[in-house]
């Protein structure tokens, strides 16, 4: 997969390219990430990427044909973008089934604002508005940062045995069951003994149940869209009924 | 606002702190952003702060007694953090109002992790869980990074007159208007007329009805919990009854 990501601070992306999990997908060539600057797309002698908005009000806008000029730079180029997305709070909520949609791209563009975000006629030149949460950022880097991070760990090879992703949270559609390690006593609290029994079995049915009643308690609205066996349904029955 | 964030990867969260707004802010000594390192709790001759999970199962774990050093270092300093916050995906989700909230506040310490998470016990140690969305990262950091500018762009001093945030979207209950700046004409699409009117009340209303046309087309669901007059109302109905 490659990500080009269009924005003001390229380096808040660039440095994300070489640390940790994203930083080694990178190396090892699974993943290319590459962070480009929109003001070289301003052609007025003094750099500027924005302006003041029609009819008033505080705040820049980021002009439409300077990120106009950034789209044309890399629809030019190969492979070009399966997709333009532009980061921003009006648009779509990411969700664990469009990063899944997104993951199985070749090439993801994405383009992050600041201040006031951007004209409004750039909608017209973009494939979607993505939105990471019903939250006000200063611009859409960290946004471009969790969309590439979600999607990324989907792609096979960026994720090693120590970091799987078989049993997350949302991809059963349920908030994930607790996990605990050493020491098996901390603090005077004790890891739950089903987990030190062996019984494979046992311990698959307790995070299961475990999984339905963090989800009952934390995020019940989650519960509607999840896959729920009769099982299942029966022991979320039975917790409604205790309390 | 002080700001501590914990995790395995400084690097990743300290760029942050010198670049754009929030660089500003930090070099201005209106906020300051610490990123420490988690690895300095791990008291193995091995360094190692994870470990593999109590009852099988792919992934490692974040160990409970390392993440609780790290928390009575923090709650030893001057001044103690007023919340302890984990970012997980089981988080509750992050919102405006929450954002607001945690706005207020003198001191966040923030805990993120990697892998499959930390141990359930640290669920204890902290004052509030958060996600900031239905999907699944590679890590915290991205996380801390935007309740980071969400909330540190609420502070005073930390927006200069262009990055006002009175009319964002969400501030409201709404999605926010569409904005347009120069040029007039781009493309052959022209900016909407009344923008150019110079007639302030009507573009005022002009953007109301357009920040509400736009959630009930994109985002239904904030409607429900939006502050709207009556002629807000009518408006919806309006725009309902064409469709």
């Amino acid at each position: 997969m490659k990500y080009t990501v269009y924005t003001l601070f390229p380096q808040l992306i660039s440095l994300w390219a070489q640390e940790a999990l994203l930083g080694r997908a990178n190396e090892k060539g699974v993943i290319s990430l590459d962070a480009r600057d929109l003001r070289k797309f301003a052609n007025d002698k003094h750099n500027r990427v924005d302006d003041t908005p029609y009819g008033g009000g505080a705040g820049m806008v980021i002009r439409v044909d300077v990120a106009v000029r950034a789209i044309e730079e890399i629809r030019a180029e190969t492979p070009p973008p399966d997709e333009i997305i532009l980061l921003s709070p009006v648009g779509e909520p990411l969700s664990q089934p469009m990063v899944e949609e997104l993951a199985g791209k070749d090439h993801l563009c994405l383009i992050a604002g600041r201040y006031e975000g951007f004209d409004a006629r750039l909608e017209a030149y973009v494939s979607r508005e993505v939105s990471i949460g019903d939250f006000v950022l200063m611009g859409g880097e960290v946004a471009a940062l969790a969309l590439i991070e979600a999607t990324a760990r989907l792609i096979p090879g960026v994720l090693g045995a120590a970091d799987s992703h078989h049993q997350d949270s949302f991809s059963t559609g349920l908030l994930d069951y607790p996990e605990y390690t050493r020491p098996t006593s901390f603090d005077g609290i004790a890891v739950p003994e089903i987990l030190l029994s062996g019984h494979h079995q046992k311990i698959r049915s307790w995070r299961r149940k475990q999984a339905l009643q963090r989800t009952l308690e934390r995020r019940p609205d989650l519960l509607d869209s999840a896959e729920l066996t009769d099982e299942d349904r029966a022991y979320l029955e039975e917790l409604r009924n205790e309390t």
